[in-house]
């Protein structure tokens, strides 16, 4: 699949094309499974961190069998071999790698074995979620036990994650959602507290549940105006997160309350996990841990065949799916 | 001096009055000096994060005699003893232990034996400088040697502290100031670098004396549309510490850029030091160390008479000033 600009889900063109020669550290797979995430809607139309060289592939995160090996793969990356059933990790670039497609040609780095008890749908809907989340929460905002950690947009995959994270820390996790269509889900996901924020008023709702102390950390993907609220609704010196816009107004820096509380109001993206070898590690083991322990299990919204991919990608737009949206070649 | 409204520096009103029976854990300071901060003028118009009671005293920083101790003070704080040439810290709230007069009663917290090498007025110019950078910059920000901090607005006495303190860890300082009238003061006072705003374009300024990279630490007291291009100044995973709000503008929160390089964009002011016991206990022990080793040199700019304390505070606002304002009892 690729695209030849920037616009709605139309530009998406499905293509036959031959895989190109590996170079030393890449890999082919063959894709079984492509996870959906909003990086890649927002690289369509041109709004993403990365700008797109046209043509252009598209797509992070796959799941698939490892058919070929570049020359240096081997021992590079010993663990890796033809044959495995494998998961794609967003660390690269989507012109270049992007895995929406029957093959994907990605880096070694980025490539991991698919833990067993997973399925191939699942396995194209660990690391981004997983990984992205982990990095904020943990990594970064190094969360601690019995910390209230806020969570907005909490219905997305990433949000999913987020609330098993916090769990696994031991920590308090509240989600919000803009309406009550998706709450329950959100407690049976392990929740301890949802706020419903088009019914009520999350500043009161957050100084309730955490007796007037405020979120310790606050994990948003959604910024904009929002971001005001978002600063009551924390901790002195507590951590706020952004990893996302989905409001597309303009952010005002809180700065009467950040001097008051000494906020520290970060822009957040996984690359800074991925880019660094060590939290790189530490984090592909962390997911990987939570996964073998039964605490991670990635959420499944919906499945669509490859042929309606566009369809798939309108939907994500739609904001109403529950978890990840998932296509099958 | 006490004030009875919010407004200009007509509002500072010299009274008789006789000090008022100590509290267990404050001390009596008899007032020598008095060294002027942006924060009692903030608090004078009523835009301090301290809102004022009324009739309300007012000023933060003084050096003098200790002429009387609260019953408590000799066994909390042994140190202390009447007769001491002390400054007081500015931990407490101006508008009931305000130091502006020719006694203060302040809490022995907040009272520090003052250095001999240090003359009464150095003595009324340590702590607000000195801790506050310290907080942002060394406490909070863990600068290492070999790092860039921007310093902005760099002539005042918080200013030139940073630049002491980058010196002192074995890191380079880049100093901004709006006129070219105060760079051979910043250069002379030990900035590696000194960028002119008016003159020159902070963020190429930057750029080409980090190679590239940018800054790791900005220590910045404008905020405002200012943020944007200290943003772009600033180097991946870079953070910036607002410690004040020179610019009256709203702040935008530059979140692409905030996304793309992960930034670190904190309210910060020295009560974060202050109201934590470890962090203010280190704090006021690498000040000290600092100036006994000679290395922390409070500049002062000019001295006034206490009969003059109002014109004293609107030359503060004409921000011509380089260095502490200071006034003699």
């Amino acid at each position: 699949m690729r695209i030849y600009e920037n616009g709605p889900s139309s530009v998406l063109k499905l293509e036959e094309a031959v895989p190109p020669v590996l170079s030393e550290d890449e890999v082919l797979i063959k894709v079984s499974t492509i996870g959906l995430n909003r990086a890649e809607v927002l690289f369509r139309q041109g709004l993403y961190l990365e700008r797109n060289t046209f043509p252009s592939r598209i797509g992070y995160e796959a799941c698939g069998t490892l058919v070929a090996c570049g020359s240096a793969v081997k021992s590079s990356f010993p663990s890796l071999s033809p044959g495995d059933r494998v998961s794609t990790i967003p660390g690269f670039s989507q012109t270049k790698h992007g895995v929406y497609g029957e093959w994907a040609v990605v880096p070694a780095r980025y490539v991991e074995k698919c833990p067993q008890v997973l399925s191939d749908e699942a396995g194209a809907s660990i690391w981004m979620p997983y990984l992205t989340a982990y990095g904020a929460i943990k990594a970064l905002g190094a969360v601690s036990a019995g910390q209230y950690v806020l969570v907005t947009a909490a219905s997305s995959s990433v949000g999913y994650a987020a609330l098993e994270i916090v769990k696994r820390e031991g920590a308090f996790s509240i989600a919000t959602t803009r309406t009550a269509a998706k709450k329950q889900a959100l407690l049976d996901a392990g929740a301890d507290y949802v706020i419903v924020t088009e019914e009520e008023n999350l500043v009161a709702a957050v100084q309730k549940i955490t007796n007037g102390k405020g979120a310790d950390i606050i994990f948003d993907a959604v910024a904009g105006p929002f971001l005001l609220a978002l600063a009551k609704s924390c901790a002195y010196e507590g951590q706020i997160f952004i990893y996302g816009a989905l409001s597309l107004a303009t952010t005002n820096f809180p700065l009467q309350l950040s001097l008051k509380r000494g906020l520290k109001i970060s822009g957040y993206t996984m690359f800074q996990i991925t880019h660094d070898d060590k939290r790189f590690s530490l984090g592909k083991e962390y997911v990987l841990t939570g996964i073998a322990e039964g605490m991670f299990k990635p959420r499944i919204d919906s499945v669509f065949d490859f042929n309606d991919i566009a369809a798939a990608q309108d939907y994500m737009e739609s904001n109403k799916q529950n978890g990840k949206i998932v296509v099958k070649i």
